[in-house]
């Protein structure tokens, strides 16, 4: 089965689960005082600096939900685009576990920009509304467009300016970061980021993300109780942490998320000589967005599976993954170019 | 390193790592679309009925939370024993996520009784108090005891006269299965449970759980929705499916239990022939419980690690597991003997 | 003191203070077991028909939550215009209460209509999204405008078409029934609201809201308990029924909102003599928006108080309410336009 | 209508009912930026110091909730006796609004005493429980008990050591002020109480409470958020405001408890040469508990209603009022002496 379903519908990467692998043996002590996860938490630390707060979680909801918590009183809120995961595709966790409001500003290309936030801090805080506190910015978004660092840098500074902590939602940030050309730090701490979560999953891990603090500060000492609370505390801890030493071993993150993106720009490559197909968010990472003629939707699905986005144009997405091949991806172009064309 | 720490100090289980291994090739749909998830549910239902509804969690706590959330409203209240672990070593994950409440019930041995839980029902329910509606049962005891399948229908009878779900939490239900001598049906849904978390994690996986509702009208298509809320509906869902297929494959989940349940019987064995070491409770499955010199401890742990449970006594637990050898067993006996009769 | 603030910025209605004041004698059973109570959900029924569920709050943040939350699951979300008080003005009350997210739609001027509402609720539910559940309309809006009956009646039945249950946010319901020269039931049950907040201290009460359920069992008997969960339970409950039972009495509650709304024509039509002030809104029942020159503001909150609702334009609101004269109108006219011919 | 129920079956006082009356002209900002509450709160600084930082609420529930909520992170546990009304009789409001757990310490009469809380706070704190953060203690209790100065300071003392905050659930506060012949910061404050529910609704208010907040470090400007968030912002605060005004004036709070209190001692004394009623109470404030003969139980309540507390003994409560007259006491008394010995 080859699909441009989701990232997160790859297996696990060899070498990850080589670690996995390697791991499995004798006791190990429970919830993070193991071995493995001092020297992820080390890989870390060197990447983004001594001070930085690591915590392991399942998954990226769990690592959403327990940033922001560990961050937040109930009363106050959240800004990020209405089409952050977010807002739209965890079901509420957030409200439901931590009672915060979230305020979805509107973002046509899922980018924030400071004049979209203006009408949401113009007045002064007072006790009938919720108070916006943090800004939540995901790296790449959820239409595979990536936030150049200037762009991040004037947000951080608005958000400073606001008395806003800026949180990164990262489930892509392998990918983002290897499209900007920089160093995970030069796309994150140095541009003011104060929170970020680390994704895992999508770039090659069994399971498995990282919210990283970059001043411990912050949370107060709330977030190992948070992450216990929103149930994301694992037990056997050592196979989610062998996991992140190898994807952080060797720039395999990089590695991972390099392929990934090219296969994306391959693909582009050959849906542009495909008339009948357009590409409706520019490609900056590893996701497509175009609109298809509707009928062949269903028959391409066959051979390879991906979403509607959007029924009403229609306007579908493919994603590629660190396991997407130059022969799934031409493979793929032969069958758009001939299904369009029938259609 | 060897310990008595905790049945998730050990590491995965051959079978179940070479499970995960198996299953890593090619795309699979993400959220439980998987052949692996259909063949495990499919397992599940051929032990407990066809009716039964199932649902991978990560862990423990994920499973209970969200077993209970789909059953509860923020109003109706869980009685259980005053040591169960949702009261005491779930950093208060369900009041955080639900609202409801947790009414513990004093139980010296961990096992609740129809007449401890009498004067929390005594009084007709009324707006000012939370709602009795869930009696939660641990199979096996946070103190390794172990109902008898009388005792659970006993209770489950009571449940049934005061419109009380009856939840067993399964953390170590295939040690609680072998040490009753009975199917995993015969004790569970048999004498009136509803609904089962069914531990995986301290019987060999890497992580997974499972909540099985017997009744799926009892959560009125709840379920789904508050296992995305709980932060516990994992992305890459095979790799935990592919494990509960293995563990309920050629009754391995009861061969693991039944090896750490005869472990512990021959710790007790050991323990009884060495003075000065008193057994606390009743050994019925793989835990424990012991007051020794509080001098030997730190040595002890030394080499082989474990909990002190009660440091005013002070009074140990050793838990086995699946990978504790015979060599381990004896071993820590000689040192036992050696360092008890030293203090 | 005489101020253009809000209706709640008025005093009692002497008939209501005159209720208190007679219901205080001897004793009453406490939390709504009282004559008073029973008398005024009685005049409550035969207004609204005789299954209606009636629970008396405190006010108005508290009827929607208790409201919403006796009908929504965490993981089912309220849609609701942008501008609505439960999305604006009650920080986030129903969230950290309940948990279930508010989708807000932008609607320019208060009101929603279906082709807002459709982007909605156009995919099937699963369980990555909340599940929109109930739509709560503002009557009379935000910004003074009131619904027709027929735009109630479309979006009651788009409602039904979607499995969303109606809220009326009746808060000014008075003075938006007067507005519609129609029946309390005219303007709501008999258009299929489900479900209405009916505002009392906004309408000459003292302290006093009543939430109104046209069909019992959609709560299934959790508003009760609800209402206790949500600190809207009064224990000496008579003095908010007394007050109902007299705002119930003789159209007092009409007669109240006629005057209100009567004022703020008067108001309206001595302004359009004004040069240098717009109306931005249509005046449809106690409400006035305008734009006026900035430098006049503060001079004429000296004299008569009342809020700038955007800063930015700036624009004005002026309410008024039972209390209302029109010695206080033509006072207020006659210094507009000082003020505004100087500024 | 006369009762023996609750001090809440009372009327208003009279005083109050003017204050009410009289506050009844003309506008005032609402939401508490008026003259009433401005001098409520000056008489409050005046008792509890000039630092005391105050915020009215509706009822007794809500100032708990919010007091507790503006303290406490989701993960802090309050610790209380487990007859408390926080406990038994808020139908879990806490839990649900702040996720914070309530650990309830078995207290024979009500009264909390350090050794009590000890096996609470032995563990050093860690993720996987809550942590325990605050004290609530009950003055008078629910028993009518009535904690001494000393047993306070104590308390207290023990709450310091263990980094606990320290509350006082004074619903009845007068009563057990007056009981203890001092005043009232020499039973709050000045014994280390760190933030107090001053109760109105039971001692003559129409409804109304005060959260009192000792350092208002303590809450770090979360309570005034906190407040409006639980829905106990009252908008025309000036009629709370003016009644505690009158509370405060020229003793009324003493004065109306001294007599409660001396109406309970009176009962006391007549019931004692009622042989057939054994008081099973110490009679400190203003509740009487004791056993009577089942039969009488009903042909008493005809005439004066009251509570049974416990239906098992059967022992009942009576609680006298600040409007309980020597009359109603030795009416009841002869009824007692009757039906009790025709039992």
């Amino acid at each position: 089965m080859r699909t441009f379903l989701s990232d997160n519908a790859a297996p696990v990467h060899p070498r990850i689960l080589k670690a996995i692998v390697d791991a499995n043996k004798d006791h190990a002590l429970s919830y993070g005082d193991d071995p493995w996860t001092a020297r992820a938490i080390e890989r870390f630390r060197q990447i983004f600096g001594s001070q930085t707060d690591v915590y392991f979680t399942y998954n990226g909801t769990g690592a959403n939900v327990m940033a922001l918590s560990s961050l937040l009183q109930p009363f106050e809120a959240v800004l990020c685009a209405d089409s952050a995961h977010l807002q739209t595709d965890e079901c509420g966790a957030l409200e439901r576990f931590s009672g915060s409001k979230i305020l979805p500003v509107p973002a046509e290309d899922g980018k924030l920009r400071p004049q979209l936030l203006t009408p949401f801090v113009r007045n002064p805080p007072e006790e009938h509304r919720v108070k916006p506190r943090l800004l939540s910015l995901s790296q790449s978004t959820e239409f595979g467009t990536v936030y150049t660092r200037e762009e991040l840098a004037d947000l951080c500074a608005f958000a400073r300016q606001h008395d806003l902590l800026v949180h990164m939602d990262g489930a892509r940030i392998a990918n983002a970061t290897v499209a900007l050309k920089c160093s995970l730090r030069e796309g994150t701490t140095d541009v003011g980021v104060d929170v970020l979560t680390f994704g895992g999953t999508k770039n090659g891990l069994l399971c498995g993300e990282a919210t990283l603090f970059f001043d411990p500060r912050l949370h107060e000492d709330r977030a190992r109780y948070v992450r216990k609370q929103a149930t994301q505390l694992a037990s056997k801890m050592r196979y989610i942490s062998a996991q992140f030493e190898a994807l952080l071993s060797d720039d395999l993150w990089a590695r991972n998320a390099a392929h990934a993106n090219a296969m994306a720009k391959l693909l582009e490559q050959q849906i542009e000589r495909i008339p009948g197909i357009r590409l409706t968010r520019p490609v900056e990472s590893n996701a497509i967005f175009a609109t298809i003629p509707r009928d062949s939707i269903p028959i391409l699905q066959q051979k390879f599976s991906f979403y509607v986005f959007d029924e009403s144009r229609p306007e579908v997405r493919w994603m590629t993954s660190f396991d997407t091949t130059e022969e799934d991806v031409m493979a793929f172009a032969r069958l758009l170019a001939g299904e369009v064309h029938a259609a």
